[in-house]
């Protein structure tokens, strides 16, 4: 045996000096290494403009990015954070999806996703497409994000103070939506509407008496910003036709209190290719235009609240034929098979793109109420008005093949996606915008190529009173040679450009990839608009009621407590131990498994995972937690700490029986 | 109505002008928007060293990264594939969690994920520890990915062809592990090490007993590489000590036939802090010295195949006082609460860490030999022999507080991560790699902080015979002030370091933020050695087979089938459309539902989701997948595409019909 070597320290030592590093002693990079920047870049075969796309993207160690952009994520029922201008992913939030390593749906969270299963029937994941910030009188206020599950018309509340997901609502009319997240200003209600029409209900009905039993919708649901939750009992929705309801948007400033929305499909086909009928793809498109939806959100408020309403599993619905004889819903014809449905900053224009159509078309809201006022429809098969075109565009810029969703900057300008051109097109505002710019209104000013296929865009606050101009990202659909193939299933390629300049400039700098899922549509915030917590308010913080949980274990107060076949497991945990280290049930018990962290440092995460019984969590500082099972399977199961919280992590755990 | 206008598209124009844009076309960043380097270094604040650092990591658009990093996602239970030196997250890979972008664990992939269940109870999480890539001769061949899951001793096969797992095995014999999956230099065996030691089979025993009836393990789980999969009936484990195995390494060249493992806990302490007893953080780190364990693979193989064994749980387990007396088994005192035990490339010594001790101790394989035959060593209490120390130990080097896990590149340095210093220390090795390196032998030579706490450290293809340099990623745990707080749980941040030069100079060069789970080990390989597919070999293919299969429904021949309940749909999916577009069943039908990517266009994925049904497939060109359910739920049902595929995406759809 060798003698002692050294100064061995003792695990007390370890404890003391606690996880994190000295950050006083924080080095700088040093990154060149002796290196020139001219070896460097000759040495990688960096042209200039590759330098200075790295320069304008890179964020040094120690630093933190400037915006959040916060990105559905697509299928995988998620929402990612994603930094810019780095484009590193800062985390994902787990919303439809369990997802084990932040400790939701193993053991806890359970109810939340409860709350979201379709008439009783287990869905554990989500299709998630249009994260919605709040927002205070149009503007990002950084408290909540909304976000919709395409998949199964279902809801969700996350909570920006700690970045967790606190609600879903399932909608009970609808089985499948698209048109949202979208809030009114001040996020008094948080729009959801439909897609694929079916019964409303979703009741069985048989194709062919489509056009009487399925139907369209929009449902409005009311935000309590004081409970930070839905208001299922406050919210309601509007029958519509059995149209595609697509994307919608709120208005604001001058259109304050309306939503419009685009739609397709108004031929009403219902597919059939076996059948030798037109196919979806080519029955949806018969049409030169579809419909523009206008809804004077005040009126169908009025009207719910004065109960012209009916039932639809058990929720309220305005009557396509209220909507249409009380001023609530009007049409406007928009060419051709419609995406977009943008409000400019103003609030005084809407701007739509039909993806079959190069042009996008803007509509002026003034004009909408002139025409409103004037009468000047015809109504629809279902009596809906169908406002005059003419009447109510204010213009159109021809853009390009395959126009999409539109977002707009500080400087006057929008931006466009273009599908099959595979670009984003910078174009001119007119109105009280066309002095902001160089060129004339309403005019196309240059186009970047994308790679490939951009679905949505996202400016920089671009969807709010007050865009911030800076970057654009484009949400490209496919990345076929971008990045080393991953198999057949390949990363989005989320681009990043720089909009910084005026005119023709506007390089793409930045090719994020995205390997976890098909982010659809993201928003993206000034970073410092969040406050988020860095450790919980208190000791015994439940993050589901966001209070202190007066049941929580607490340090001193471990203990077993056993009634009947019932037992309560009252734990704490700390670096680097649980207490207690031993439990003992009978199989067959029924075990409630309370856990507190009285951790007070930040990042001093745990995690508690009982083998063989499908349970993790993530207990940040603070946090407190119930975990609920029968133990149905006997045998030695060692709980462990699986966030690796310090020296001794290993060391954390204990041991757990369930006698035969 | 306005007059038609401009050039309207035809859906006919879209479907024949596909989906991706024109590479040829493909133009230029043009990064720098006019900007000189100089200014932008100036408006973003950037040192010169974070230019070169910046101009080091970037990866202009249109061209791939260098190398890939397979690194675990901790108890995400998956495996994140990482270009470098860019470090983009390029894709996840569902292992031990459902992960519906991709398809895994929402109609298909069901019967892997079962294989996995823990004596029958459903388990959906994994906690990915250690990566293992498939070697030829110590080399990295990039034909597939092996994983363990901590928290349920499980291990998974990924192939590297189109980077879908494969195959989890249950380990019949312990419910946690931590020493795999590392491999042989052939790939003939991956070595699974346990954890923390419980009954074999975890079957209940009072902890009262455990010196008498808990045992730790080791598995050698039999690959074989033409079925890619792993042999369950030609695998076995070795019964050890019930001390905590950690971590295992394979012997190479000079070592090849023997594997090598560290412990902790060779006190036994079995915890019970709430009974006053020292916790385990206390009672695992008293004694000075833990037991390397030395095992000689072929003597074991033989003992095996010599039916030598005993049955646990159906598994055969070679008894502990068997390979104690048959020179199966030997122990080397390590110092101090070991945690790594990595081989040099040349196979001549096994460097072991120990994190309470700030020396690496570093063993000749050539002196555990001469000592093996000279009989020098004492028996522990289970009669397996310890080694003497001095005679096996060939140099011990002090690095400092905390050290991990050891890495090596190409030019004779060897890197090791301290986590309580949070640095990456770079020392020298001797013997025949003496003269590579202008530094004596066995000495640090440079220390670079990591920001915070790194645990493992992975260099470019730094554990096979033939190391590549250029890269060290420090795995760091902590990342507190490195990014914008998410919440109170933050990102993980791994870093990379430039250890391209020699002697002190070794900068990290990019931190790299980690959102999506908390990867705990990861290795490096270089890219051009995968060969993945680009899309399936033909149409029809399984994934599961990774052959056609015969009954996968072609183009022309799709149909519904009903016998008795059983409705049997053979579907094909091509852009922009299913067929057949109308299915209608019975409540309480049993439904399997065959579908056909007809696609052999790269990135043309097609999704395929069922609404309420928690069905949600990622039909990538070619592949043909079956699901199989209940339609326990009557209504109405649109299912979808739900990867964005082409301009008619949204047209993708059909109805789900199910009859009351």
């Amino acid at each position: 045996m060798v003698k002692h070597i050294g100064a061995i320290l003792t695990a007390a030592t370890l404890l003391a000096t606690g996880c994190a590093g000295d950050k006083s002693a924080a080095p700088k990079a040093g990154g060149s290494g002796g290196d020139s920047l001219e070896s460097i870049m000759a040495a990688r075969n960096l042209t200039p403009d590759d330098a200075a796309a790295a320069l304008k993207t890179f964020v040094p160690s120690g630093r933190i990015d400037d915006y959040l952009m916060f990105a559905s994520g697509g299928h995988s029922g998620q929402v990612f954070v994603i930094g810019l201008p780095s484009m590193r992913i800062l985390r994902s939030i787990a919303v439809f999806t369990p997802e084990p390593w932040q400790g939701y749906g193993y053991g806890v969270g359970e109810e939340i996703l409860k709350a979201g299963y379709a008439n009783g029937r287990e869905i554990k994941w989500g299709d998630t497409h249009h994260p919605g910030l709040s927002e205070t009188a149009g503007d990002y206020d950084g408290q909540f994000l909304f976000i919709n599950d395409k998949a199964n018309a279902r809801m969700a509340v996350i909570d920006l103070r700690d970045f967790e997901t606190k609600q879903i609502v399932k909608n009970p009319i609808a089985i499948n939506d698209h048109g949202g997240a979208f809030v009114t200003p001040n996020t008094d209600y948080v729009i959801e509407g439909g897609q694929y029409s079916t019964p409303l209900g979703w009741t069985y009905a048989p194709i062919a008496d489509y056009e009487k039993s399925y139907r369209g919708m929009v449902t409005l649901w009311k935000f309590d910003r004081a409970a930070g939750r839905i208001d299922m009992k406050k919210s309601f929705a509007i029958e519509l036709p059995p149209y595609w309801q697509d994307l919608f948007d709120a208005g604001k400033l001058a259109s304050d209190g309306w939503i419009f929305g685009n739609s397709i499909n108004t031929e009403m086909a219902t597919g059939g290719i076996e059948e030798g009928k037109p196919p979806f793809e080519a029955g949806v498109s018969q049409r030169d235009v579809d419909y523009l939806h206008i809804i004077n959100l005040k009126a169908a408020e009025a009207a719910y609240l004065a109960g012209k309403t009916k039932m639809v599993n058990g929720f309220p619905v305005i009557p396509l034929d209220v909507a249409a004889k009380e001023g609530i819903l009007f049409f406007a014809p928009e060419p051709k098979s419609p995406h977009g449905c943008d409000v400019t900053p103003n609030g005084k224009y809407i701007v739509v793109a039909g993806k079959l159509d190069p042009h996008v078309s803007v509509y002026s809201f003034e004009k909408i109420q002139t025409t409103i006022a004037a009468k000047k429809w015809t109504p629809d098969p279902f009596g809906v008005p169908i406002l005059d075109q003419d009447s109510v565009i204010e213009a159109r810029v021809e853009l390009g093949l395959g126009p999409l969703h539109t977002q707009f900057d500080d400087k006057g300008y929008a931006y466009t996606s273009l599908f099959l051109d595979t670009a984003v097109a910078r174009w001119t505002l007119g109105g009280e915008y066309a002095d902001k710019h160089p060129e004339p209104p309403w005019t196309l000013v240059t186009k970047t190529p994308t790679q490939y296929n951009i679905g949505h865009l996202a400016a920089a606050e671009g969807d709010t009173v007050s865009p911030d101009g800076k970057y654009v990202v484009a949400l490209n659909k496919w990345s076929v040679d971008r990045f080393f193939p991953t198999g057949p299933l390949l990363p989005q390629n989320l681009q990043l450009l720089d909009i910084g300049a005026t005119g023709t400039t506007m390089p793409v700098i930045y090719d994020g990839a995205m390997g976890v899922g098909e982010p659809h549509y993201a928003q993206i915030i000034k970073a410092d608009k969040l406050k988020p917590w860095t450790v919980y308010p208190e000791v015994g913080w439940s993050p589901q009621t966001q209070s202190k949980d007066p049941k929580a274990p607490v340090a001193g107060g471990e203990k077993i407590v056993r009634n009947g076949n019932r037992v309560d497991v009252y734990m704490t945990a700390i670096r680097s131990h649980y207490n207690p280290e031993h439990v003992e049930v009978k199989k067959g018990d029924h075990v409630f498994w309370h856990i507190t962290s009285l951790e007070r440092t930040q990042d001093a995460t745990h995690g508690f995972a009982i083998p063989g019984y499908n349970i993790n969590l993530s207990l940040e500082p603070g946090e407190t937690e119930t975990v609920e099972f029968v133990a149905d399977r006997s045998g030695t199961y060692p709980y462990y700490c699986t966030e690796f919280c310090s020296a001794l992590h290993l060391e954390m755990t204990g041991i757990f029986l369930v006698k035969p």
